[in-house]
């Protein structure tokens, strides 16, 4: 048979989108209807699958089918109005429309010169991002510095901490090795990423400080303080900070200036994780969370989590992009072009870990573009309202307690009746399908999260929660 | 305006979704009109952008009349079967709609109980690939290993190394910092992602060795015994080889088996890199490309690249997967589930870099079922032909020279009349926009680059390039 006859038309094309169009649409309008937490036994889904590829293509509906049949069973729906577990990682129309378009265009942005749109549209949105979030004007790319889209916020430290690590070593590390005296501090809240990254980039846990927090979970710039003296003490190298603004546990938030303060004093770089918050400041009466920004070297939010742009698409600026690209780039002659060696052009392969990437700010501009900044607001507001109702439901319920501060869009909360309770509430609620929440431990007790930044949550949605909550509990 | 106002109705939704539907299949159907490389300057596409952020959102139409009218110019059309640059980066019908799928559905699948399906899909799609390559039985999920969708082949080679680096230090390096006596060990024409990933993982470029190579540019197995002789007596510790088959400047060849054998004799990681050209063992009669590949511990290939599956999907495989797992786990509390306590589960967050991760496995699906194994193979071995074709044009005519063996579906090649010929050829047709070729260099000559792989590459585009290359010589 010629090759070509194996390739689907674009008629067969056009048919077969508009099926998973449709079949997105459906889903989308019933997904509240769905168990939220996925009810399949470990197995459950590959003994449904076939065990050998299959030898001859098949037509187009018989896989679709299967999505019902064999996937949906297997899909904790993180797109449900019900979700309110871990944080969001929410979607949209445009998101996801955004998404399609660079399927089709099929384009690689690993270097301005393979697809010059690629790079400078990612560029100019990220200097949109730096105004509607009301960040530092030196994370402009028209300042020395400039922003780029990572995969996750992972992937945005590890290179914030490299950056670090080659510029307290006059790039040194490179070439010699991680320097063994190179130390990272972060708060004992951080996210796991921090830890990870300081593993991979071979500082190694022994030269990660945990730095101790305050009662409201925030890091406490006095024992951060007290740990680089000692440091310095030992004759180590303290090299780089990682604050958080919203951890991960609590949305605990990271007193930032006086920690930049802290990093400036001793040459250190500040790398400021606020994968989720971050989108909070789209909100006037929010900027206070950039409070210290100014003072980062780098800086991560995540507009796949909050800001309805699908994952992956996470927002990374830093305030000085020669030392970044220094830090990253390697040059074979079989990427050497014009436009790069001009020097007027950003090639993203070296502000980042892989050296291929997706055409990711088609989606972002589609988000902007639809919702306008005062739709953005909107959404995000309205999460806030009613994150803020719900820990006033709790407050006033004599059997539940707030156990942390509500900054965000995130309720830590308990059932006062200790923590075989607790655990035994939410295994019920995940259990019912009826809505997804997720715990963390605070101060070594079981605590329930209730993260509210579903696309599509409601008021109706929050109130069933809590009755449901209430429900579980009594 | 209620929030939910603002976002796109499901009506809107599927009207809209049609409008991007159309608009993908009319580029596909005529993408070969375009000038494959993007003609404009730096900062050509910035200058059409608005410079502040919309306050209220666009309508749809609007938002897709901007792709025509700003993005399209600054588009370099890797989808054109008149695309010969660099690698192929293809996609297909079928990959367009699973990556649509997977936006629609929005979950994340870094955990297994995150959404089952996506990983027990991947894992079974990783091992019906063990099947289709004719990969070692070790890499399969049933034996002591596994397979893993990475974001690149350079993320996976990074793993490969942080692996190799625990692996050899009994786990210390994750703790203690990279012991700075490992050295790594790759050929001269390797990918700049191994330079890349010693460097982030602290090994320093001093303890990277770039191994000669023999006269088809495949790494020196004498060469490499002697590297680590030298390393040995000099007190360091010879950890991991990346081994290359085919090498990204001209499909080199590494002898895998002799390699393996030195690595094994060693306690050395063997890591292969089979990035472009593991696509080609889906045929029998390429199968000689595995050659060895027993003998590693980790294997890589990039079904985004020549597997008709739009980036990012590169398949990753370890033989020892507890290995990689304990090398890259962190565990949070807000993370711990029964399901991932039970040990019955992958967490595929704990074989990659990031934390998140979309659910890619679904685009995978749909090209391994629409075209059947048969089908994939047609396309390849079609690419093959035409490659063998091409070559033999060139060798036929006495003005140019094949410049390495065409093992694969590349054609290094040059004209007889010297670099500067060669750059002027390279330049004449990336400009007219009727092709892009991209070049390297070869024993430090310039070199062409003819690579054969785009989705609906048929012989009249080899044709036709072949013409014009002769013209622009002319």
């Amino acid at each position: 048979m010629d090759p070509s006859a194996y390739h689907m038309t674009p008629d067969e094309f056009r048919l077969n989108a508009r099926l998973v169009i449709d079949w997105i649409a459906d889903y989308l309008e019933r997904v509240e209807e769905y168990p939220v937490l996925s009810q399949v036994a470990p197995g459950e889904i590959r003994a449904k699958l076939p065990d050998r590829p299959p030898v001859s293509g098949e037509p187009f509906d018989t896989i679709l089918a299967d999505i019902d049949d064999i996937v949906l069973p297997g899909i904790t729906h993180w797109q449900s109005p019900n979700f309110f577990g871990y944080f969001p990682a929410n979607s949209s129309g445009p998101a996801i429309l955004g998404e399609l378009l660079s399927a089709g265009l099929g384009i690689q942005g690993m270097l301005w010169a393979t697809s010059p749109a690629a790079t400078e549209l990612e560029t100019h949105l990220m200097d949109w991002l730096v105004e509607m979030l009301g960040l530092p004007e030196r994370f402009l790319s028209t300042s020395a510095g400039g922003g780029v889209i990572q995969d996750s916020a992972s992937s945005a430290t590890l290179v914030a901490i490299l950056a670090a690590r080659e510029r307290a070593t006059g790039f040194e590390s490179s070439h010699r090795g991680t320097d063994p005296d190179l130390v990272v501090y972060t708060s004992n809240q951080a996210h796991s990423s921090v830890e990870k990254a300081a593993r991979i980039a071979g500082f190694g846990t022994d030269k990660l400080r945990l730095v101790e927090v305050d009662d409201t979970y925030a890091m406490d710039p006095e024992a951060l303080e007290a740990a680089i003296a000692a440091d310095l003490a030992a004759g180590l190298k303290p090299t780089a900070v990682v604050a958080t603004v919203g951890t991960t546990s609590s949305t605990a938030i990271d007193p930032v200036r006086r920690i930049g303060e802290i990093a400036r004093r001793h040459g250190m770089w500040l790398h400021v994780d606020a994968a989720l918050a971050g989108t909070a400041a789209l909100l006037p009466e929010m900027r206070w969370l950039n409070d210290g920004v100014d003072l980062a070297d780098s800086y991560v939010f995540n507009p796949h989590k909050w800001m309805l742009t699908n994952f992956d698409c996470s927002a990374f600026f830093v305030a000085d992009r020669s030392t970044l690209i220094r830090s990253l780039s390697v040059l074979p002659e079989y990427l050497r072009n014009e436009a790069s060696e001009s020097g007027k052009v950003f090639d993203y392969r070296d502000w980042q870990i892989p050296l291929g990437r997706r055409f990711r700010a088609l989606k972002l501009w589609f988000v902007i573009r639809h919702y306008g900044t005062e739709g953005l607001q909107a959404v995000v507001r309205e999460h806030l309202r009613l994150a803020r109702a719900f820990a006033s439901w709790v407050e006033a319920d004599p059997d539940f307690e707030l156990a942390a501060p509500v900054s965000v869009n995130l309720v830590c909360f308990r059932h006062v009746g200790g923590d075989d309770v607790n655990e035994r509430i939410l295994e019920t609620l995940n259990r019912s399908g009826d809505l997804l929440m997720t715990h963390t431990k605070l101060d070594g007790h079981y605590t329930l999260r209730m993260s509210i930044g579903q696309t599509r949550t409601e008021e109706r949605h929050v109130r069933r929660a809590w009755d449901l909550i209430k429900q579980a509990a009594g």
